[in-house]
């Protein structure tokens, strides 16, 4: 079976970097494979993207080493499966609160006896192998998100889930769970303790963190923080920037 | 009928600047409707986008006031007779090389007696209005590519072209046809040149220049050098470089 | 934050204008929200329409000033998220039966501390504005539908939720629930009770109502007993309607 | 092989009433294709429609028996044949305007000997049956529009073409072409000439004619006059008439 | 309303033979559903198809008598009301493990009074007839999958659920499950006694009972055995069987 | 820049082996090319794939080594180019009939001097490298298709054509063309004649010869008289074959 390179990168101590894929395009999701980062999220809760376009995207990635991580609009059986079938490597899971729904998320991604998830795994072998029945339990990542107040208060119980790699932390709703004013603000205290308190939680149980940015600056902290993957770039963040980027500094040099 | 904001900004001399779009989504060309660009051309030449892509993309822009063109895929009235149908209220059509393609592109988009267009203006008429065919003639801005020497060799005769508003240089195939090494450098003294001839004849007839730029820089220094249309922005260009921006960042400052 | 023109046009004690959906079709959402009605329902549940095709006619409504409305398949989080994100105004939810029912629905679609929506408003930020995260949880027009006897039952509490703005009456489902051997039919007395039983608890409560019609005349007598909005119009059935009619029509005459 | 009905019809000396699809969709076409006309024609000239759309459109209407027909966009080889391979049971080509048009419009439709046609017919010979090389020549209907002065002053020429089946008259384009201020108006006695001429020429050369009308008014007319088929409904304008009388009933009867 | 074709077979005593559709395309659908099979399943969970897709499959399958079936992504409202209105004649739901389960999924799938189906059969009205609602409960087939160790000890109580027509075995899953080192081989004696019960337990409470079985060998083995439907061809493993044959073949003939 | 491996197979003196793809779906084009066939070719003719479509499955035979060719569907500027832009390794095109359309094809393929390709690589880049612009012309294979009378008679100046590779025999249309009763029947003398003819010449003229077979036995055959690239494997026919033969076997044991 092929190898999962991010969890490869961790058993190799590097933090692996990841970009944020919301645009409904196989065609930007393969422009971004290409430029090196190691792994791409097809975001299906917060992008804009279906079940036939997450496909058409997996796909996409597939043309390079790029590893294919997918965060599911919602913690359901249904689509769990499918995205995993779809060739999936990894999986991002919103709003995870407390251990059922840690364990309920992976029963659905896992193979009996460890859970529930339904033999068929149509494009997955063409990417991963004919042994991807044997090997999918270890290889295939399950990120759970933090980002509520109730998870941040089980995050040991979440974390201890067995069958899940690690945590994903979604600082945006976070801070609007804790009534933060600025939203996303890791300079906040509050939640600059619950980075510490998620690292402590990791740490001690041995299992991975991964932290969301949307800029290198705070991508870079959060890894100098100890989280092994963080995401610096999203793309429609990056083109809208680049687009009003571009037309500022044309009109502006115009009118000198 | 919906006014054409680019040529009422022609007429109040004002530069008009354009970005240009080659990813097939609806939800980009949305996007970058919103930053404030005078125009947005959907290129089905060298983009990866199709007809039914297209259709998307122009409803998309018509959320704003953006003005929606297109560059369509070659000279076939097919395709010019429907995108038109389909709301855009511009065409940059590629590679007119001499007067006989420029007079069978225009008269594939004028309605009689101008031209042969053919009627049936579906959608369109929301966009602009129910007295669609009694202004289209008018309104809907026709700019043919000059970007071959057999092309800039009969560019006053291109230029004359009755029911033509103008040209759109092009400046990579120019500059591959004239034999140059550096593709679309407008440093070159040839395209210099070059440039020279077309605004010459421009000025001369009385007609509008526009001209491909993908950076600020060459925008500008078109703008200043007197085309009427500058396109200091491409999609994917965009986004390539913003990704890869990002990464570059995010390992330099990881690896200190 | 751009206006809710529905909760405006209450306000103002008018009757709102709603119609339905149901082809799969950003051209026709295009077309119908050119006709002046001030809302259109993009019906996910029975119409033939998925998320991806919803988009693009949220999309395509936003070419006007009529409100973008969206009935959802089922009470579920990912899919009300989502379609929230895409840009729906409005959220009509089928089968609400319980006030349990009614919360989880609400949680779904306000954020914090109302509810406990995901934050992440990707399309809806450009068609609603940046302040959205602010004005969202007042703006968004949050409808249960009210179609079994159980729902009939529980009305009140339904109706007491908390950030829910009102209820949409589904005349089909609540006659099969009730037993009643026309589906749909207004005339029935059990239907005209339900009416008032509804119609009372909302003015006891100070919420709206709506309610579904499919031909004028009902949608004239459902205003005209109070409720504020009404659907005369459904587009599978007008059109159905009207290609029947052209061919009855053209074979009558032909045989005169 | 399936016996083409509209030829069928023609042969019993009745007319066929054939109704006109330009929404980009399998389920309006499906639902057109169950109200009884005797044919739909999918229209890619001016309707909203592309090859893959069409494709699925001619699966739809597949499901009954009514005859499935296509306006391509342009007189092309490539789309005229693609499109007959995908099912299509005839053609109505635009813009044919002398001799030469129609005999290259027809040789890229007719099999050798008659035409150049590549043979491959994929998905048509599951609709027509496995005989369809040997009697597709036959059973294929071509239809060539006179819609321009030029195509009338060649009327004789274009219809004595072999293997042409007849003529498929375009008002609004012919009026236009002929310089009168009301398009599409059979009223005019230009076009009342117009009318009386294609019908002599049909009938000296025992050929079909078929004429648009997009009203039962009109079509009854038109067969009245003569013409084989009529065309009395068009999808889009049925769905606007629709739509809009629906509201203006239902704000008259609220204002009363 | 058009007659279950899988029923009436199964009245007649006669075992119907299924194929299985993963392929996402409209067009294999069509050419599958003309080789004369009695039924075809288009998978939902396990094949690459989504709501829109499998619409337009549905369309394929209904221009031949063949009788689509659907196989859900999962047990969950929503999807299955939607399904039945897109024209499924037949639902395969998998993963059913406990009477409670069965009850639910029937539920969704029966108007009241035996469920709680929700009224607005879209499409499948064109399909079945305007009867449909009437017909419906009896009409539509209703299967459950039996995959897991669980369902297999609560066979009885799912079988006898009301509503139920019988179930679909998933020999995979339930080796999985089961602990089998062999997926889905039926010479397993666990996997024999598994069938022993399960038609033991269909022909005391007169139900129904289909198998999958993706070879001829193994479905005539599960036809004597007694099941009424059994599945021989899946469209991904014949294409993939096909197609690597061919390669071996030539390049051996080659090499001689 | 990315090897073309047909070619490399070529001066080798190995023969490619190809398999024809006509089912548009992304899917199916990805699970072909795990199958280890030399190239795969995208049939935009007689296959039901469009540009979208096109793009998505020149996506997904990107994941592996076997290399994406396109038939076009005519010798058109337009589609020329943009498949080439869009990831095409190599085209296939109908038709070619003398010289003059021979030269057309070519330079529409070809950058200058040698052709007057549009420069705008936007795919094709990622998957060839950055150096696309220097070598394509060399790289990128081109081959005519011969397939009618005329083309045979004149098979010498096409296959002198500079910047064409060689050619690709059509059999069913030229057999048709010929006048046989038998299509695309290889058996036939004057299709041997014609092969010799064929061979003869490219051999003369160092070029590369094609051939389709859509059977092994006949691929071979063409191998062994001196084809360098033969398609002994069509998608549509192999899976309507493989479906067939499941349920003809089904049925033949059920009845024993």
């Amino acid at each position: 079976m092929r190898v999962n390179r991010i969890k490869q990168c961790w058993q190799e101590k590097k933090t692996a970097i990841n970009a944020w894929l919301t645009i409904p395009s196989s065609w930007t999701a393969e422009l971004l494979a290409h430029q090196g980062y190691d792994s791409l999220t097809i975001d299906m809760q917060h992008g804009l993207i279906d079940y036939t376009t997450a496909l058409s995207m997996l796909q996409a990635i597939s043309t390079t080493e790029t590893v294919p991580l997918v965060r599911v609009p919602w913690n359901e059986p249904g689509i769990l499966m499918r995205i995993l079938d779809a060739g999936a490597y990894g999986i991002i899971c919103p709003m995870i609160n407390n251990q059922a729904e840690a364990e309920a998320y992976v029963a659905a991604c896992r193979y009996a006896p460890l859970g529930m998830r339904s033999y068929g795994p149509s494009r997955v072998v063409l990417y991963a192998g004919n042994d991807y029945l044997i090997h999918a339990n270890d290889t295939v990542l399950l990120l759970a998100m933090i980002e509520t107040r109730e998870a941040l208060e089980n995050v040991d119980e979440i974390v201890s889930t067995e069958g899940l790699d690690g945590i994903y932390l979604g600082p945006a709703d976070l801070s609007l769970s804790l009534g933060l004013k600025k939203i996303g603000d890791y300079q906040e205290p509050i939640m600059q303790e619950a980075i510490d308190r998620i690292l402590e939680s990791l740490r001690r149980q041995r299992k991975f963190g991964a932290a969301h940015a949307t800029n290198p600056q705070d991508a870079v902290m959060l890894a100098e923080r100890g989280f092994n993957m963080v995401t610096p770039a999203h793309d429609t963040a990056l083109l809208e920037a680049g687009a009003k980027q571009a037309l500022i500094q044309t009109r502006q040099w115009l009118s000198l």
